[in-house]
């Protein structure tokens, strides 16, 4: 199976690692805008060779568009444009993390059912070819969006796909994805951000003060690392429900606030038993 | 020398394991107000023997109060007290997160300078005898806080203890301290708690939603497990820099909300682009 990939970052790249490594694809083939990310995915051997996009689509067997999603929102109808004009067979992905805006720029595209719309969710708070690692993917989940929209062919080569990248998949209306993921992903992100821009601010003052910091901090803020030409188009894109769960976000943290400020432990110490049931969640 | 900790739970079962184990001390006793963890806590081995707390004060070198900080106000009194009736030499320390109430509520007593005011900054979000570590402190920073109100070799053999946990030193005044750990720490903790109540509200709903809660969420929620018996105290000692540092977030989220709201992908941009600096910070 020959595989292109167009955005050759942490997500593009370390899926071309494994789907080679592991057999699935005989060659990768890979697009690139940024020069430097280009040169660098072909030194560390992400790819076999960076191609135009126009190559890539005519050349591969599967096309996975692993770029920010404003720009997949541009780039994929160009890509169903010229699956359109070329033999059938070809098979398109996208891996982004808000799906409903992306859906209905090619809801009507003649060759919307060579479209599998996927988000695997795993990634760190790296970005570029230099962050693409082996085993990104193993024992995550990944999304498939309205697999009824789709040639079940494709879904069902996109779901091996997955399978060689040790991902299990669980199918979902593209709608329901973008609630779900404001809740798991986005709003873990901005919480982070604004811890981020707390504590720097304070920074400004006292130079030394995060000598400090420690384990607990880091991983709270961690994600604050995040990139802003991932991150920006996810926030637009998913506007609407991101805003929904900052809402009760304030209002928890307002909460809080009261509780601390009026010295009223029952109440801080009921609210963190709550939050303490987040067990039920996560290990 | 002979160690007596009041407090078997995560930080002084762990100081337990590594004082011994290292030669630091050769006998280790211990207090425990509940039954079920000091019966574990002697079962598992952490100390060798299981004391009154008057018991321990007359029997130790070294008395480490490993409370929660409420509980640690009430009881460093009381054991300088017994300090000042029993021949001198004993030293007493406490570990808790906030400081300026601790060392206010013995600032006259007769016996403050055989006591060491310290803070290990280190730990996880589990508590109790079954979470206490090996290695727990080791590469992280201790502060010891007004060192020019303890007798100087009192902190010299503290310095000793922590040296021995592989823990670095740093000296700073309590207050000072108390507005670094709600930088560095108490904020943390207050996203993660919010940040759990947020989606434990939407779990109500959809019971399902959080299969796909991933690396990122899990480690931005996961103080959220934290002790209320630990973290309740805390905020409210600490609680003015406490609320002044939720007021700086608590701005920071709502420009964040205002951004995406209105649609302003440069200002969005801007946010996440100021954030991504807390690589000062943090690796």
């Amino acid at each position: 199976m020959k595989t292109g990939i167009i955005g050759l970052g942490l997500i593009g790249g370390s899926m071309a690692i494994d789907l080679r490594r592991r057999g699935f694809a005989e060659e990768v083939i890979g697009v690139e805008a940024e020069p430097v990310n280009a040169s660098a995915a072909l030194k560390i051997g992400l790819v076999d060779r960076i191609v135009s996009q126009e190559e890539c689509v005519k050349e591969s067997d599967i096309i996975v568009l692993a770029v920010p999603v404003g720009t997949a929102s541009r780039l994929l109808p160009e890509v169903l444009d010229a699956i359109s004009r070329s033999e059938s067979g070809k098979t398109v992905i996208d891996v982004c993390s808000t799906k409903e805006q992306l859906v209905n720029v090619v809801r009507n595209h003649p060759a919307r059912r060579r479209y599998v719309a996927t988000h695997p969710m795993a990634g760190t708070e790296y970005s570029g070819p230099w962050a693409a690692m082996p085993g990104l993917f193993d024992g995550h989940a990944c999304i498939i969006c309205d697999p009824e929209d789709s040639d079940p062919q494709a879904v069902e080569l996109i779901e091996e796909l997955y399978n060689v990248l040790n991902m299990r998949t669980i199918e979902m209306p593209a709608v329901s994805h973008d609630v779900h993921t404001a809740y798991v992903s986005h709003i873990s992100h901005i919480t982070s951000f604004a811890l981020a821009l707390t504590v720097l601010d304070k920074e400004k003052d006292e130079k030394h003060i995060f000598d400090l910091a420690s384990g607990g901090f880091s991983s709270t803020v961690r994600l604050a690392k995040s990139s802003p030409d991932m991150w920006t188009p996810i926030l637009s894109q998913n506007r609407e429900n991101v805003l929904h769960v900052m809402d009760t976000y304030i209002e928890k943290m307002n909460a809080f606030r009261e509780a601390i400020a009026e010295g009223d432990e029952e109440k801080v110490r009921s609210l963190i038993e709550e939050a303490n049931r987040i067990r039920r969640i996560i290990r």
